[in-house]
């Protein structure tokens, strides 16, 4: 029997292929992959991208280290800046032997991370943020000062640098992507360099998107790659093709729960607090609204989306005005909706359902994963 | 000491005005109201909105349904279009003794309703949803032929009807809100007369959005009035002028993690994961971006908006360029963002934490919250 609509459906499978492609590309290349465990927030998903046992991850969040840390990982990056008030929660983790890596952008945190590590005689070993792209936080890679600045205060903390070419999610071609995976591991290498020849320790070099992970022609001079929506893929990847909708893992299942006979809606129960009020597609070539609907099967009905959302309902209609009818889609039909941002509509759940290869849409089991700060 | 940032902040005395303020509306207006509990899915925001014991209350999901049975509220309209996969676990909360309601707008779900209801010999009283302005389910007040089929259907089930001014949220003065809480009124009023004009049974007469509770002239021919959003309300309420900013009794705590110096932004640990993707001001006169910036004690910071925002990252930028300096604002700070749609941003959220009134964030206490369906 199945569960309750909504629900949220994996196709492990899926998961297992884009691991798997993901771990081939870097091996060929010759960098270590560290995997972003913030799209999944989940043991088997983490297993799977790191080969079948714990290895070096990514996190976003202290609570994403500490569970991890208790299931084996031992090797964790948390890729967002550090402030002080944080700092006795990341030494709990340091006492536990987990090589927690920590990152800063500025003169303030570092000192507070040096100031630490020293009255407690524990390492912090903590990464130099980078900004390559503009998009977000880090130090311009030609900006010497301020890097040795930080680097100083980090003194023997200092352990590299890091970047994450978030603006590589706004290409237009996979030649956008190939420029911005150049620019991103030049912007590191460079800094580096900077850090290096000013007598400073810096061994890390670590650089990543899921975009500049799958299509970077090279990755001379980084030492680790961090990508995390690759798990999954989503439609904003697809949309930029980094992925085809076949690679896409997730999807909500929802059911039908009425008709618009006069505009030719579907009414469901998958809204937005099932789907995340994530809209990353609508600056896109082609919107996708809340989402591509699928059969329980989960291959795509043409020209289907969930174009309008509340809380807990969706409406699907036909992108031409095609009238979706009660005869085609009697109240209490399955439907699966690809979303628009793994990461931000996995969160709206608890648990995957794990879903068995076939027509009909079959449950075998379910991971489940945690949330919160 | 404060909890780890981001972590989300209940002004208690306004959720107390907010409910205060719409019970002694909907009292002089002599109607019922029924707040609907989805927005905090928390036990004690519901006692303050019932005024102190459980009363009737409109919920979005069956898990509320059971979280609020389990503590005493009995008399429950479940406010989203029933599916005959549900209809089992919704006896389940009928055999508890729970007075619960269901909504459909189809014959296929109402035949389905009234079936399980004789065959279990149990009560499932239905109201049938009517459609007052097309944004979403609901069979139109006029269309009389499926409103007496859907009746028919139901049979001794048949409890009334409801709508949700859903479209009065688009509202561009007080004006409009006021023709849609009429609208609403009177497509209500008349489908419960058709119904009643052949016969049947339509004791309840249900409508509701904050918009229209807050602004509806009169309620001639309602019963009951739901509402939600009000018990925090947010900067979409606050852009179609249904509250005041200092009504918002809800906001995000963040932590200003670095600056960039080129553009003038703040960097916070407060991202989409606390804000919610929710971009409901977008669409408004006033684009509010991730939300409105506060200082700790929650007073607004003139021209503060979040104005981007990835998962653990907040970008905080001021409306006319002014830079943000690291001198005004040093990395630790503590800001509080109030959220563009407070049904969103608590659902990211396990709890409340409850602020002392004062200069400084002083904690006094928790309320916890649920989720999932």
């Amino acid at each position: 029997m199945l569960p309750e609509t909504p629900f949220l459906v994996v196709d492990e499978s899926r998961v297992r292929a884009n691991a798997a492609r993901m771990r081939a590309r870097m091996e060929s290349l010759k960098v270590s992959l560290r995997p972003h465990v913030k799209t999944a927030k989940c043991l088997e998903a983490a297993l799977i991208c790191s080969g079948g046992v714990p290895g070096p991850i990514t996190v976003s969040t202290l609570k994403e280290a500490e569970q991890f840390a208790s299931h084996g990982f031992r090797d964790i990056l948390y890729a967002v800046g550090m402030v002080p008030a944080k700092l006795d929660h990341a030494l709990q983790l340091v006492r536990q032997g987990i090589s927690l890596k920590l990152v800063t952008d500025n003169v303030m945190a570092a000192q507070a991370i040096a100031q630490a590590a020293r009255q407690q005689g524990l390492a912090l070993p903590t990464l130099i943020e980078i900004d390559v792209d503009g998009h977000r936080s880090g130090v311009k890679p030609d900006d010497r000062e301020r890097l040795l600045a930080i680097g100083g205060a980090l003194g023997p903390q200092l352990s590299g640098v890091m970047t994450h070419a978030g603006g590589s999610y706004n290409s237009r071609s996979i030649d956008e992507i190939r420029a911005a995976a150049a620019a991103e591991r030049e912007g590191v290498v460079k800094a580096a360099s900077t850090l290096r020849q000013a007598g400073m320790n810096c061994p890390i070099v670590s650089v990543g998107s899921s975009p500049t992970a799958t299509y970077g022609e090279h990755f001379e001079g980084v030492t680790e790659v961090r990508a995390g929506v690759y798990v999954f893929f989503d439609l904003v990847m697809a949309g930029i093709q980094v992925c085809k909708l076949d690679d896409i893992a997730l999807s909500v299942a929802c059911s039908v729960i009425g008709h618009r006979p006069d505009t030719g809606w579907l009414i469901t129960d998958g809204g937005w607090m099932a789907m995340s009020r994530d809209r990353g597609t609508a600056r896109q070539a082609v919107d996708q609204g809340y989402g591509v609907v699928c059969n329980a099967a989960g291959q795509p009905l043409e020209q289907l989306i969930v174009s309008d959302a509340n809380q807990e309902h969706g409406v699907i209609s036909h992108r031409e005005g095609k009238p979706l009818t009660e005869a085609e889609f009697p109240v209490g039909t399955l439907l699966r909706v690809l979303p628009n941002h793994a990461c931000a509509t996995a969160a709206q759940f608890d648990s995957y359902q794990l879903a068995a290869p076939g027509e009909a849409l079959r449950i075998t089991g379910n991971w489940s994963r945690f949330r919160g700060w």
